[in-house]
């Protein structure tokens, strides 16, 4: 079994649902506590130092990490519900392989080199994506993020306090500091390499996105003694939007999702009397992705008028286009062998850093192109294609 | 302070929701255990005798209930998810406060009175409305009963045995056959009796009913970074499923409803691979209510399809034309001073004793027309004028 093997299964069962095979790893929940737990141990294991940032993210420091200017790797932890192995997970297992693979090259850095796990990359527990670099980067306000609450109604500081013992501190501008470089490796998450026939390829940028949720009231009501006529029903609104938001990105060349909804009181005999759902939009530049929202935003108010509903339109959390840091990338493409350069869709703890320090993604091919599912993929030689060049990068980067 | 005022507010508080204002009353749990040992210190503060009947139904006796040809009014105590307070429970405090009635009249009964609540009328928590007395009667088997799970997966057997010691018995002809009618007053679920400026009303038939699961199954994927031509997107099957049954039921003068919808994994930034949603359709006939169901089946494969996506249709209890007794009816119009005959398209346990027992039903305005939903009301004077009008039948059947 090989060391990417031996680690990778380590892994495997921490937050597996058995009936989906996809994974349960909310931010601070027991199952990415689980994976906190194991890369410290990990990292300890390889003599890194542990740094804990007061946000819930985690630094492993291989060499001084106060002497600045340093090489940071690694991604995060949680996971989508029901997502796959390798989204967040892979970034890390690599980061510390490949740190194994320098030392057994006998190579010695001239710069820190550090593994990070960013906290609630996701968003899929408190619905603020990248919530942890955000908090570190100041992006955030740290009383703000301490308010946000989960599906249950638990806050993040509750969350925190009762797992690490502390709410989040906010902004780390001294720590950020320290940092010289950031490089994120990644599972593919489309069958782009699939047909280039490589293995890993370096990112462009990534793509404008942003969250906006729906709000659809109606009238709940008896579903059946309502006339037809005397009803106000938001569900008729949401499906109606539903399909809008599909037509409109599909017509801008944009994508557009509307993955989550909660229904009230979502009982087979009542109309409901309000429909929330979120808008997940994204697209090659601002002013398309603005466009497919405003279409749909649009559509939505007409059925709404028709249906004798409202909606309300409100964003949760909106990027702009991150171009990543061009020297650094033809930097990478060169050290790889002209490795084929790819934007991507989704959005990363890269996308966040790349504001304040050159940024660079490696993508690792998926044969599914499948993501944020149990169907999510990379073959064991590709991962460790991945870990040797994360390796020629920092240690071309570093030493 | 009536009497009515009184006893209503006792059960005010119990399950209420503070933020919808509406009642979470699920079968066999907290709230409507409560409301169940609340109905038994209130029989036994009037001397009647309790009766258990092994599938979670309480009778309350005044008179021997062995003498048989009982006349039996009452409704039942659970409700819909952040209903409102009238449905159900107003039959029970009517029924409680109509035998007060006739002991203030001084009358006596020549046959046995019983006042019954029976359990999971609504189906909220187990999926199949009416179940108490669908057990009773014989309807449905004990095992498969006991083996229905509600959205916890909890099931049906371990929740009666917690609660009542024992899992359901299943048919009991015995106790049946010692009713010789029922009588089931309810608020009205629809406006009616506001136009005609009636209090009360009585029945004339249930709409024939029924309940299918819709499941739309397609690829879960990333919302960021998945094609729109690469998608089977199964929430875009859902959305125009919920604008096939609108329509439907709209052309055929009939009330089709999806109010209940589950989205795996349900996530902002993740294409779901399943959405379950439940159909509700109802109509003057079977044949159109069928027609209706066709429909949308056929309008719900047409467009998965063209999504790459695939849909299967459950039915999950469909319910005849309820026809109440005739000669009950008209008795009851007469002795009610020629009240309204209405029909309804909601589901009683009237319409599943009424294939075995005369049957009839009387409705109490509801100024709304609202039900399902907190805002579902009734006077006093009203539920007064209600529990005079059961006072009299009871009295002229039993007396």
């Amino acid at each position: 079994m090989s060391a990417f093997a031996e680690l990778w299964a380590q892994l495997a069962p921490v937050g597996r649902d058995a009936e989906s095979g996809g994974y349960l790893r909310y931010a601070f929940g027991p199952a990415e506590l689980t994976l906190r737990s194991w890369f410290v141990a990990q990292a300890k294991a390889r003599d890194l130092v542990i740094e804990e940032d007061g946000n819930g993210n985690i630094f492993a420091w291989w060499g001084d990490p106060a002497a600045g200017d340093a090489v940071l790797t690694g991604s995060h932890l949680d996971s989508v519900p029901h997502g796959g192995a390798y989204d967040g997970p892979l970034g890390v297992v690599s980061a510390l392989l490949a740190v194994d693979e320098l030392r057994a090259r006998g190579v010695t850095p001239a710069r820190p080199i550090g593994i990070a796990v960013f906290a609630e990359e996701e968003g899929s527990r408190f619905g603020l994506a990248c919530l942890g670099s955000r908090l570190l980067a100041g992006l955030v306000d740290p009383a703000a993020a301490a308010a946000l609450t989960d599906r249950e109604g638990v806050t993040l500081d509750t969350a925190m306090r009762e797992t690490l013992g502390a709410g989040p501190v906010g902004a780390r501008p001294d720590l950020l500091g320290r940092f010289g470089c950031y490089v994120e490796l990644h599972v593919e998450q489309g069958r782009a390499l699939v047909d280039l026939d490589r293995p890993v390829a370096v990112a462009s940028a990534i793509w404008p996105h942003g969250r906006w949720r729906l709000d659809f009231t109606g009238e709940a009501n008896h579903a059946g003694t309502t006339l037809m006529a005397d009803r106000r029903d938001p569900m008729l609104t949401f499906a109606a939007t539903v399909l809008a938001a599909n037509d409109e990105a599909r017509r801008l060349g944009a994508h557009a999702t509307i993955g989550r909804v909660q229904v009230y009181p979502n009982a087979t005999n009542a109309i409901p009397g309000k429909v929330s759902a979120w808008l997940d939009a994204r697209a090659d530049s601002p002013d398309t992705m603005e466009q497919v929202v405003a279409g749909v935003h649009l559509q939505a108010q007409h059925r709404a008028l028709a249906d004798g509903t409202k909606v309300t339109l409100t964003a949760e959390s909106v990027s702009p286009e991150t171009e990543f840091h061009t020297g650094l990338r033809d930097r990478l493409v060169k050290l790889l062998d002209d490795a084929p350069v790819l934007p991507t869709g989704a959005g990363h703890d890269a996308g966040v850093l790349s504001a304040f320090v050159p940024t660079a993604m490696l993508f690792v091919r998926n044969p599914t192109g499948v993501s944020h599912s149990p169907a999510e993929h990379s073959t064991d030689t590709d991962c460790e294609a991945g870990i040797q060049a994360l390796a020629d990068v920092l240690q071309d980067l570093a030493c």
